[in-house]
């Protein structure tokens, strides 16, 4: 059995579900999954569906290509197209805080996460025996303020060789440069410890602190060029009082960010994200 | 624009959703929603569509007929279709706490319910003055174990009269019979003040409170002959402490309660709860 | 029997505790609640106590001298005491929008806020219905550019005349300028529609929209002369999607608004919050 | 500097905070922590405090027995007095899910708990290498239905041995007998996967499943002779939708289990937590 997960977005018009499912069914698909949503304020259609196929013979990069003929062009669809069964392959890049690196391994290990980690990348060494008691490849590429961009170039040689499909940033705690983002748009994973867009840049928690804010967050979101402003994926928040020092703080939101990270990576890997004009939408 | 809203039920088999799609395609529908689910351990499809005609002479009757012969049978579905812009026509049964009546009259005030109240039933007349303030006809019928039977035969009586299509207990405090369940089968809407099915029953803040729950809740589901055991649409808690008093308890549950009623009200308004077997799928 | 809610706040030092403990038993004072708070940052200690006295000769105004020249001095203390069954009186200023007001009244009505009421206030004629349907006077005081202080004078004559204690913004549409901070500091409670310090100022469902966020809240805090930027009393958050318009958010948002208001108050009406640099503590 | 956490709980009766609180003055302590709460239905007063001593000649055996003589005659006190500085020490029961355990000891090796974790015990032999890369002592203590006594008193020997002061199942999967609850009483802490009391006993994801819940949760208790009625510590929510499968609810409640049993063996470790009549108070 052949299983197709299908992402598309375009202008919005009448008549594109039954286009689409049409489509299917000539093609002696059965659809199984369908959810839509209509951004009426932009007037965009946004869909994702997920449809069988029981033939041996069937081949997703010819489907690929009479769907092209058959439907892209008419509708000025933007689209993307995924076997199922097929894991996406994640880069873990992580500094010295080990709490959403657990996480992630802990539920990898378990089954809970449908994609692979071919390797864990850190401009430290610190959390290397986390990585070796996983059995999963570690590199040390340390960043310095003159080393940068010969470290982020190492980086890129690290995801290609390993075709990489996206990168999770697990309280990386350096910024990423347009090298990177250019080359992955919309799929580096950031995790950000306040619900933003409270508190954007270092030391939210000192933040929240100061202000004497009732509720504290975390916010994943993919990377953009500008600092902690692209599209927000997954956010939650817990409820704090006066008697919270910010090492108590820090300690209640290290809980959020390392939930709303795998929240996030989960829905990412499971293809259920789509992002138009810096807003995500998400068929969960 | 004429615009329906169709909701679906039935074995699930293949190729329903491009059918249906088809269908209204070939009839010169607009899909303009979609949504839908499958129970996979009953093996059931569930499916909610909103479809525009932009023809002059459309006639939801007559395209009701089209549907059922062109695929009811052929697919054994249990159907529901609505005209979109009928609103839902809600009798509100109360009787002496005022939190979620105020709740509701000040949301369908305000415009933000689509439904008509065409009547407020009570068994005591503490509440008339609220009624009257919000110019919505009240009535007063009490109930007595002797008298019970003739109350409801009453209430079915105003009901009828009044085309009543689906009847909420805002904290009605009396259980009703299988003389009005039968006839407005998954139509009664019940608001139970604890997250079922922990403390079915009478009081349970009290229940709460002697076994010394961290967390308050409250339920709406609609009225089975089972006591508090129907399908539940909606649920909210609420975290509590050791400091609150059965009193603190009721009063923080009140805002639990009226918030619940309303979002499940909303839910049903909107044509957006189907039921299968004691559960529900809400496609919100 | 006289009961008596002490609040305090000083620079921390040794045996504060123990000393005021000591003055209320030689006073024959019953301790029933005792709660404080250390702030480490700024070295601030904070106390909040109830006392119950048995004497028929106790006089809180004569204690209060007492308690002035015991302690006050020695610990350089900063304290209000209140006798406990005095209720504090509250004037409820409005504009057009009633969710917040129905909440408020409701509650009150129910015996549920610890507090009088003795007039509501508002710029436009729309809600005096409502107010009078729960007995209550009402104000209306219209405010424009060119008028704002002479309303403001009529506003701060009628707070006077009725002994009013503390003020509540609920949705006022209006900003309250230094003429009556000054007069009522930390004594003017404001709903604001966002989880602040996210989205000050106008219009915050807009901005949530915008971003794309996933969580929204709602702020309760007392006013100061910068705008949203006063100490937090009370925050709560719903989580949204991108299914939400902004009349959704907006929808969802009255529900937080209401709640979180009406917490504050009681919280305040209580006498369970201080004020230090701009920050709560909150003794609940 | 010396400083000493007391737990007291004794019928509610005049005086005793004064007391107390000028005890610990008279004997140049200095409070820096107090919080009382009265249980106005038993009549229950529970005080928590904090006391510093200055003097080098302090030592708290000797301080417990003038507090003994002084205070817990006259108040008929129930009371407890532990060194601050002093970390429990804690046994950790596992079998084989590993969500709670990572999480433990993700938080341990971070510094995050106030405790030591001499070792840690199985039925199973599967998370033994997780033991060994915290390089924590791991136990193989095999249960069968005929074993079962055999078993429990070679975990009582090594709980002697190891002086343990509580123990965390960590979904350990077995009943525990009233042999250890008896040594250990109010000193097991379990997790259950529901918000109890609804979906006691086994399997209760299939159980919420079944239901149609809007709502999961977990709940951290002690444990007593009667299944899954011991006095509650923590609980927390998540809300589903009917989307989810069992699996789903599973995965889930992972993240609610493990960050709920998390919370309540800080709060057990802090010492925290009082038991009376099988409820707890809780003083965070």
């Amino acid at each position: 059995m052949n299983k197709i997960t299908l992402l598309i977005h375009c202008e919005d018009q009448p008549n594109i579900i039954a286009s689409v499912t049409n489509f299917m069914a000539n093609n002696d698909g059965n659809i199984v999954y369908i959810d839509q949503h209509v951004d009426r304020e932009q007037n965009i259609f946004f869909m994702r569906l997920e449809c069988e196929f029981d033939s041996n013979s069937f081949s997703i990069e010819n489907f690929k290509g009479s769907f092209n003929i058959a439907l892209a062009d008419k509708f000025q669809l933007k689209w993307r197209m995924y076997a199922a069964e097929k894991k996406p392959r994640m880069a873990l890049f992580v500094s010295k805080y080990d709490h959403c690196l657990y996480d992630i391994l802990g539920r990898y290990n378990s089954g809970e996460l449908f994609l692979e980690i071919p390797f864990i990348l850190s401009n430290h060494n610190d959390l290397k025996p986390i990585a070796d008691s996983f059995n999963i490849p570690f590199y040390h590429v340390p960043v310095s303020k003159t080393t940068k961009r010969e470290a982020e170039l190492k980086q890129l040689e690290l995801l290609e060789s390993y075709s990489i499909d996206f990168i999770v940033l697990a309280r990386y705690m350096q910024i990423v440069s347009g090298l990177l983002i250019d080359k992955y748009p919309n799929k580096i994973i950031n995790i950000h410890h306040s619900f933003l867009p409270a508190f954007v840049g270092a030391k939210p928690y000192h933040s929240a602190y100061k202000r004497g804010v009732k509720i504290i967050g975390a916010t994943s979101h993919y990377i953009t060029e500008e600092l902690d402003a692209g599209p927000i994926i997954e956010q939650d928040v817990a409820h704090v009082s006066h008697s919270y020092s910010i090492k108590d703080l820090i300690a209640k939101g290290r809980d959020l960010e390392k939930i709303v990270l795998s929240n996030a990576i989960k829905l990412h890997a499971n293809r259920k994200v789509m992002v138009f004009n810096n807003k995500t939408v998400i068929f969960s």
